[in-house]
Parts: C-alpha cells; structure tokens; sequence
C-alpha cells in the first residue's frame, strides 16, 4: 500500500503515559502523521514539548514537541484520533469525536463492551469491524469508535484465539503479573513495589475486565450482533516490580484436549488473516513459542518484533485442565498504543478510513 | 514449660542462606542452644564468623561466631540437629546422624515424601510424628529424621488445613510469585531478576513438590502408615524481584461450597491445637486474614508473628472453582527454619525428645 | 528516670510518612503517650486508622489507629508536639502551638536556619538547647521550637562531630546516595526509579540543606547567638532504588590530618555525653564503624540500634583531601522521626519540658 | 570507506557478559564479521547457540549461533581478535595472538597500563596508536595489543578531555554508581542488591584503575613514551540496582576556572577528528549535555547514540573545586565492546589493519 501522503491525526490526552506511547510509535508511522496534540486544561495552549513530563528512553519527537496543545473538547478536523484519555473523559468525549467524522481508536474500556462497538485485535477478530456501519447508523455519527482491549486481556487472547479454533476453550484459569507502566505516570509509588508486589489492580476491576473481555473477542458478529463466546473465565491479577511488560499465567480446558506439542505447533503456524499481516505495526509472526524452561521474561520478551509480539512458553499439560501455558506482551505497545495503531491500519487498509 | 537448661542443638549446613536463618533464630531460642555448627571442606576447622559470609540484616550471633565448624560428616552428641543441607549431601548424611541417635529436623527435601518420614507442620498434621516409632523401629535408628515442606508448599497448605476440615479440599490451582531468598546465597543473579520476573524454579522441580506435598501433609496417618489426601493440584510458580516472603493465588474447589465468609470465619477461628499453640515459635494463630483489598504483601505482611504467621486476602468466590484467595508466608522463617524450629519444639513437648 | 504517667504529645502531619514513623515509634515510648492528631482538611473529624493509608510492616498501634484526627490549625493542650508538617504549614503552624505553650519537635526544615532555633543533634549540640530561653523571650512564646537536620544532613555530621572535634574538619566533599522513603508517600514514582536513579532531590534544594546546615550543628553557641564552623562543603545527591536508608560518600580535610586507624579510634571511642546517651531512644553509641569492605550497605545496617544508629565504613586515606569514608543512617528514623523524639528526650531530661 | 568484503575478527570469551554483546554489536557490523568464538574448555568444540546462557534481550544472532567454539589457547588466522577474556587469561593469552599477528582489541584490564600498549578512547587519544610500531618490535609481535579503559573510567573521561584541552584539569573526585552488568554474569546476587546498594567494587581495584587511568588517556605519546596527565584523582565507587549504565558524580578543579556555560559550550561543541568521527561505531557527538535538573538518568540516558553517546547533566559551579557535573554512559556499550569495536575501526580507518 503506497500512499502519496500520509493521514494526519489526533492524539487524545497525549501528555500521559499511554499517550506518550502514541506519540513515540507514530513518530515514524508510514501512514500516519501526527497533526493535533489535546490535554487537559493545564496544558492547552502551550506547546507539547513543554507540557509533558516525558518519560520514555528516546527524546520527544522534534516534530510533535513543538505543536500546541488542544482542548480534548474541541474536535479536529482529521480522520483519525488515537485515544489515550481517561475513561470517563473518554465516555463524554469519544461520541462528540465520533459524531463530527472521526474515526477514534480507543485505548480507554468506556465503550469496550458497547454492543455497537468493535473490541478489536486484528489477527484476532478484523470481521468484527462489520458492526462499524451500524454503529454509525444508530448512533448517527459519521465517524465511529473502535475500541482494543485491556492491557492484559490482549496478552491472553492472543494465543487462545488458534487454539480456540482448533481445540475450543471451554474454561481457563488466569493469574497475571502486571508491569508497572500499566497504572499510567506517576501510577504505582515506589514504596508501594520495590520488594513487594501488590495482589489486586483497580479494586477488582482489572479482574472483571479479564474475566469478560475474551468473551466478547473470541465471540462472533451474527447478523449484526456480537454473540459471545461461552467461555468461563476467572482471574487473579497482580502487580510485581516489572517496568513493561505482563505476564498470564494460564490453564484452559478445551472442547478437545490436545497434546502439548500439538498446541505449540498450532500457536507456531498461526499466521494472521491478509489483510492484517501486512499491515505496517503488524508482526512477523502473532505467538512466539518459547522451548527454554524460563521463558517468557518481561525484560527479556517484552520487546519481541518492536513489542507488537507475544511470547509464549512452558506449554504443558495440565493434571486439572488440559493445558498450561505462560504468555507474554508489552503492555504499553501491544496491549494499548501500538494495538490501536494496528486497528487504524485495519480501518485503512479496509478502506473504512482513508 | 520449664527447663533447667537449654538443649545443645547442631546446625547442619550452617552457613548457607537457611543455615544463617537457624542460627539466626536459634540465637535467642528459650530451649535450644547450639553448640556444633557443620559445613563443607572450605570452612571445617575455621571459626563460623570467618567462613560465613553472612547476608542477614543482624550481626553474627556472637556465641555462635566463636564456634569451630565441624564436617558435617562427623556425627556430634546432641540430641537434635537441624539440617540446612543441599538435597544430595541430606540424602547421605542426615541417616548417619538419625542412627547414631540424633533428631534431625530437616528443610532438606530428599525424605520429605518418604513413607517412614513425617513431613510436618505442627499445626497441620502434629500426629503425623507417630510415624517415628516405626521409623526408628524399621531403619534400626535411635534418632529419627522429621521433615518441614517446601517454602511454597507451607504458604498454600497452612490456610487449607482448615478449610479442608471444614469443606473438603478437592481441587486446587496456585500460582506462586516467590521471592529470591528462596533460591539460597547467592542464588539468583541480579542480571535476571531485576525488572524481570521467572516464570520457573528449579525446571519444573518447584512445581512437582507443590502438587505432592499436600496429599502428604492433609493426608491421615492410618495404623501406622500415611494415606494421603486425594486432592488434585496443579501448579505453576514464578520467581518475581522480592527479597523475602512467597505469595501463593490460589483456587480451591471443596466437596462442599463455603461462601467467602464461612472461609474467612473457618480460617479465623482456627488454632492450633495443643501442645502446638503454646510452643516457643507458635504464632498466636496460624492465619490471619486481612479484608483490605490489596493484601497480603511480601514486604508488608512476611514479619507478621516474627515470621512465623501466615497472611490470607482477597477471599472471594471463583466462577470456576469455589473460592479463591492469596496467601504469604516468610520463606526462611515459616517456610524454612522457622518451621523445622517449630517441629523441634513439638518433639521436645511430646517428650520425644529431651 | 522514672515517671509516674507518660507525657500526652500529638503528633501534626500524623497521616503522612513521616507522620506514620513518629506514630510507630511513639507506640511503645516509656515517656510519651500520644493524645492528639492533627492532619489536613480531608481527614479531620475521622478516625487515624480509617484516614491513614498506612506504609509501614506492622499494623496501626491500636491506641492511635482510634483516636480522632484534629485539625492542626488548633493548637492541642499538650506539653510536646512532634511535627512532620510539610514546610509551608510548619511555618505558618508552629509557631502558633509554639505560642501556646507548646514544645514543638520539628522535621519540617521551615525553621532550621533560623538563629533563635536550636537546629539540633543530642549527641552533637545539646548545648544548642541554651538558646530556647532567648527564642520564648523575644518571639514571646511559652513553648518552643526545636528543629532536627534534614535527613542526608544527620548521616553526614554524626560521624563528622568526633572527628571534628579531635581533628579539626576544614572542608568536606559528600554524594549522597538516599532512599525513596525520603520523598514521602506517594513519592517517587515506580517509573522514575526502578533500573534507574535520579542525579537531583528538590531541584538543588537538598544539596543547599547539606551544604549550610551542618556549619551551624558543628557551630557553638556563643553569649546567645549561634556561631557558625567555618566549613567549606560541596554536595551532589542521587535518589536509588533503595526503600530506607540514606548513604554519604565522604571526604574531608582536617586542620590536623589523622591517619585512618586515629580516625577509626576517634569514631569507636565517641559516646554521647550525659544525659543524652541514657536517653530511651539514644543507641549505644553513636557511631559503628565496620571492617568489611563493603559495608555500610542501607538494607543490612539501616536497622543498627532500632534504626537509630549510624554505619560508617570504608575509613581510608584520601589522596586530595585527607579522609574518605561511608556514612549511613536510617533516614525516617535517626534521619527524621527517631531524631524529633530523641530531641524531645532531651528537652525533659534536661527539665525545660515534663 | 567502503570494503569489498567484511574482515573475519575473533572474540575471545565470547560465552560472558561483555563476549555477548560483542557477538550483538558486531552481527550488523558493516565492517568486521564474527568468524571465530572461543570459550573455555567447557564450551570448545560445542556450537555458540548451546552453550551460551545468552542474557541480552534479543536472540542469539544465528549466523554465531551455529559458530564452533574454539579454544582461546588455539591463535585463529583472524587480522582483528575481540577480548573478553578474564584478567588472567588475557595476560596470558593476548601475547600469543598478538605474536602470531592478530590486532587484538582488548577489554581485559591485564595490559591497560603496559608502557607500549595504547589505553584507547578514539575521540580522546587517537594519537597514541603511534605506540602500536614500537610494541611490535620491542616485543617481536606482528600483531599488537590495543586496550580500552575501565568502563566507569571511560564515562569520567570522555567529558574530561574538551575540559582539559580548554581549562586544564588538575584535580578531580569522583563518585561512581554503577550497574550490576559491570560485574559480568552471573556477577551480583539480587540478595545483596534488591532494595541495597554496595560500598566497593572489587575491594578498592575498581578505584585504583579510575584514579590511575585517566592520567594515561589525558596524557601525550612524546618521543615514543607515554607521558602522563599530572591530575590527582580521588574516587569512591559504589554498586547501585540498575542493569546498565554507569553515573559518574564528577568535581573539577581546572588551571583556569571556566563558568558553568564556558564548560558547556566546550562541551556540546566538541567534536572527535577525523576519521574518528566517521567511524561506523562513532556517536555523532561524543557528549551531548542535558538542562533538565533531573538528567542524566541510567534508564533514560544509557541508550543514546546506540548506547555509545556520553551524557552529561548538572554542570555547575562547586564551591570547593571548580565545576560539578553528573556524566553517564553505557557500561557494557561504550564501557567495554563498543569501545573496543570502535579501537579496532580507528586501527583500520588509519590502515594499520586491514
């Protein structure tokens, strides 16, 4: 796919964590170019780089350090926004977006399970984009919100979906190890992690969020609806002292039990449908397994395929379940600012924007 | 209970990480005092405070700095020895000291699951030490050999027991996000642990002794010989960038279903029975279970009870199984030689020895 | 001594981190009881335990966690305050209880350098306290102020008093290596600290505390009015990855040049004098000074005394100044909130309070 | 320059921590090609890829991976070996692959200070290859060998060498805080780092080199002999919880005192000569100073320029010595193989190999 010149687009509560990440990913991005910056009141007005507190190895962008911060409430006349903000702001201002024309890709959970809106991993469920024109039709907005899951849904779905086809999950035990990074900046005090670890994230809701989200992207869209996938889920979540990068460890009961090397070749020759795996952010490959017995390691894995990979490792049975395995992303890239980048590649590629 | 005056005890393998916890513990002990202290060729016949390169927070006991270390291979003439020995030196030499008359109480693994053996935890299965009789009788020993579980396997067994009592463990899943301490001196590299985590110990080998042990341990002792518990488990471990204390999520199905507030009643209620709850290293009650939502915490909760207590949060429902929680205990203390301490203790109360 | 009843004090600031330590160290205090609570508008009117998000491993003292916090604006009839105020308010605050009557032990730097305020170390200065009687006269107050260093400051003159006072110090070189627990809770962010290390505390605010306050704590009182050591000192200060615990990097120059062994013996020989080294929080001595070559390290000799102890090691030659050595305290404790209250100590020992 | 083909080049030690990243930075070198690994008697004979426990994040570069291991005692027909050899093993067997012809680009300590072996940084003392005829004939080599500092040396003395040619330097102190990584693999335990720091590396060799080799980097090749740099240098080094990148707490006192802004303008115009600045290796600028108050960081900063950048931060006056900054560089980049690659790409951008 050749452009003659790329999209400009929005980046919604670009000062934070995730919205830094937008930044980071899009400042090379072959098809888009960053055009708008929004945030909160403190920083409208002034110029990004100076507003931000940047907390990211690599400098600031030269070129989006120098643009102006815009109020979120203003819409900009792009096709595309990329939304890092809050959820609530993200629940009063995504429709407005919308609503003037703008596809919004989401990172926020405000509308992740609005029946009308995609939940979206491109090598997981692109089909489920169908209900885009709907969701225009009854909400009446010319543009739409497509919406990527949370940070740790995405780290487990990922490998279940070819499994899911092959040997169809029935039921999985979940326990995750969350990075830091995923509670935002300044999020987790140091005196909270360092020789500690916390086991619970957002009173529960990091867990409710697990517990429903791979229902709704391992489901299908039937005449026009999303139909869930009758998984029973149940998670235990946690925060260690990681900088990026979660970790799921996870037992899953098929409809029909595999071998454990059936499994692993099963995630080794998953490749995601075309269009997707041609899609700039799109990786190699969508599971890496792993044979070493240590592996998957947050700092040794997180950055697989420029943190758009997952890995997984310690494939085995399972004396409860049938199979047991340890999966591994980048929280920041794949599981929020590069996994709505790759949803914005599908909207173009599809011709849906662009 | 009064003494006259205190036990000579010997520590074997006393200057590793769990040998310096003994000594360590052991300093200030009401019954015990040691008087022998065994290591390898390297530090035989030097002064233990020379030889040790001690990595706990407190000063060398002075008493014990003074000691000569003695091989370990040489029997001495106490009537209890507490073994810190690497798996294949207690499989060779912990039988030499139970013959010539010594009790050893072991943290070593290599007799845990030895039908001859009791694997104990006072408050869990005191009358597992009827075993020793036949033990002594059928080895030809006038000591005996009295094992302490692995340091995760304690962290999950101990607010079982209860449970079990009252519902009828059946199943159970656990995830362990253990601490480095557990991997002895110097153990983990630094180089793997920091902003990183493991998603293995021991190749597997941690895993196994989790889903064994606690058959043993919830097991019954029937006319002379262990019947164990039919639970099924299966285990998955992590070494996670802590110093001290082994968190364990665990989710446990029962023959019959307790709400969460029969569970935390049950595990609250609990005490040990005596002789246990009034020996010198007894924690006040074997749980404690917390209800705010983000405990237990290595750093915060592992010194409950001077390390001796276990702590129990996040008691809920499971949509799979029938309840789910989160359990720490110390692993050098509860886990290691504070719990072969406690087993000592209840040899000497019950006048097995002394 | 002995008394009948334990003084009443309150504690200002009481929900923050340094509020927590004079809390937890005032739990069990032979001499003072605490009566009263103050903190900010969000906690008044509710119970200490509900308001306060505890940091620190053992649970709320039970006697404080029920006591209703107070406002600090009014002043409380007690004869001690300890403040961990945050500076604006401890100026706009103190001297308000000061006025009252009150004595007021002060983290807060607000009135360190004022020259009618005893900026003080027992163990250092207390003939500092000399200068309380002109502070009531021409601030007419009946109470007073009493200030303690800042946390790096405590590390650093502890060790320097001796060795001053035999050998003269004429200038001195210190970086500082302090922990997180410095910044208060929240603190420094998990993203800001872990696998990494901060080269500035406050903006050059903290080096500018090195810099001046020890010149007066080594200074002497002189008919009335401080007079400060000539000491030249340069300070940089690095914020690690470390929980409690502050480190000094140190060299000096002295008017008459020791070799170390004088030095070492100057520092092992040092006691407080009368009454200070009886006083219940005072540690045994003052200064340890270790052999090994690697120690002071902050987790293994922070907790030297009850924290209130100071580690020095590494006592050397040094080629540009005369002394190089490692210094290290405890910097909630002897560093903030165990000073205050060995400051209070002092003014009832010496019958200005009690 | 471009070259028809790639020199084939050993490393030596390949297996190790600084070995590894040498088989990293060279897998895309436009220059050199890995054509020979060697390794200790363990290793010889079996392939790179199975007996390399590989610590760095991305895999093993497969062309080495499937590489022979072969004995270092065995010279290869190479023109360029990489060290990384032990200090013992370099001394002993460097002379041999340098007599047999190989340019042996060393980072072993074993010859740093050799009278007729250059210490190497190419932006700061090109000239000293100029040693390299006089080695080979006194020593009847046709090789030779060419060392590159200390890797906490190299990041004080990058930014010294503009200062010096500018101000004079004459008097320096140093305190370093340096990463886990600098003491190789499996190097520091976690239990002596997790929530600690380190007073001492190598008990005081670490702060001998760095007090004795920037005198020989800053000093001048005069008639065949190394002359050296007349600074007094005084220096404290610590061990601190970051993986890479070593921070350098630096105070100067120059023949001419320069204003905070003089240092910085030399600083930030300094530019290597040619051909240094055109090496493949060469960062753009060696130096690049940061005003943020907070920078340089090790997390933030290590990476720059493909983690062979200086950075520098606090520039300022210091009121005993001169100036004070913070410099910080990459430990096992720019401290070690890096250095070494870029030596070995000035000896053949000078045709003294190739």
């Amino acid at each position: 796919m050749a452009r003659a010149s790329k999209l400009p687009v929005a980046v919604l509560g670009a000062t934070g964590a995730v919205g830094q990440r937008f930044v980071q990913l899009l400042a090379a991005h072959p098809w888009f170019e960053i055009a708008v910056v929004t945030g909160s009141e403190r920083s409208v007005g002034r110029r990004y780089g100076e507003v931000t507190r940047w907390i990211l190895p690599e400098a600031i962008p030269a070129a989006v350090a120098g643009l102006t911060v815009q109020p979120t409430e203003q819409v900009a006349e792009v096709p595309i926004a990329f939304s890092a903000l809050p959820t609530e702001q993200a629940r009063a201002l995504e429709p407005q977006w919308a609503r003037a024309g703008v596809f919004v890709c989401s990172n926020a959970s405000a509308f992740r399970m609005d029946p009308l809106v995609p939940l979206l991993i491109p090598e997981v469920n692109p089909e489920h984009l169908g209900i885009v024109e709907r969701q225009q039709r009854e909400r009446g907005w010319r543009g739409a919100i497509i919406t990527n899951p949370n940070c740790a849904t995405i780290t487990l779905v990922i490998p279940l979906k070819p499994l899911h086809d092959a040997f169809g999950v029935q039921r999985l035990m979940v326990t995750t190890l969350q990075a830091v990074s995923g509670a935002g900046y300044p999020g987790v005090a140091s005196l909270d992690i360092l020789d500690n670890l916390i086991p619970n994230i957002a009173d529960g809701g990091e867990e409710a969020k697990i517990e429903s989200e791979p229902r709704k992207l391992l489901g299908r869209l039937v005449d026009g609806s999303f139909q869930d996938a009758p998984l029973g889920i149940s998670a235990q979540v946690t925060r260690v002292p990681v900088l990026d990068g979660h970790t799921a460890a996870v037992a899953v009961a098929f409809a029909r039990r595999p071998a454990p090397d059936e499994a692993i070749a099963c995630l080794r020759e998953w490749r995601a449908p075309e269009p997707v795996r041609s899609l700039p952010s799109a990786p190699p490959a969508p599971v890496v397994v792993r044979d070493e017995p240590d592996r998957p390691q947050p700092r040794r894995d997180r950055d697989l395929y420029g943190g758009m990979g997952t890995t997984v490792g310690r494939v085995r049975s399972c004396s409860l379940f049938d199979l047991r395995f340890v999966a591994l992303s980048h929280n920041t890239i794949r599981g929020a600012a590069g996994g709505a980048i790759l949803n914005a590649e599908l909207l173009v590629a599809q011709g849906i924007v662009g």
